[in-house]
């Protein structure tokens, strides 16, 4: 199954802004930052919030052209859109992200649910 | 009459973001960085939206710590609180202006109206 992505010209600065103003999507794009490349379960961040909140998130993200979420099977496998935003907007994701280490946000625990595949 | 604003420390970056992330004060923050250091009297903002959307975002600025408004009778004099913003998050607002430049944003049109002072 394929969700819907925005392009990289279909990304839009405001919109990135927005959706990277909440503590708990900074946390989820910290951590994707600090595991670059590598698509992570999205059960790995299910000590931020509850199932249902994460999905909202994982969603504005995604909508946003922040994140790219691959279904397979019932899992979501999240990767960081470094390309793209660093493309359009030079600079932006890595003052943030470096802006975030310092920032009190919820942490990322890391311990991986079995989701089935 | 003092307007309250976040000292420094007290500006936290999930909250710069969400303020930046709309179009109308992504358009105010980048006209005060282009007349940096000047404080531009609010009016000159009416262009964007009406008056009472305009007091809604100045203020969401002000609150979250990007500018500085200084009450002169019935006047608004904004700034943009660059040193406080690039000290707390290094090259951020620099990344947001450039990228804001190619951004499709409303135009502040530069007329000034007469405000009582």
């Amino acid at each position: 199954m394929t969700l819907p992505h925005p392009t990289a010209d279909q990304i839009i600065l405001p919109n990135v802004l927005a959706v990277l103003g909440d503590p708990t999507r900074l946390a989820i794009v910290r951590y994707l930052a600090s595991k670059e490349g590598v698509p992570l379960n999205c059960s790995r961040f299910l000590d931020l919030c509850s199932k249902t909140n994460l999905s909202y998130h994982l969603a504005k993200l995604r909508e946003a052209g922040v994140t790219r979420t691959e279904a397979v099977g019932t899992s979501r496998l999240i990767t960081l859109r470094r390309d793209d935003l660093d493309r359009r907007f030079p600079g932006l994701l890595d003052s943030v992200i470096a802006a975030a280490g310092d920032a009190s946000l919820p942490a990322v625990g890391g311990h991986e649910i079995e989701v089935r595949a």
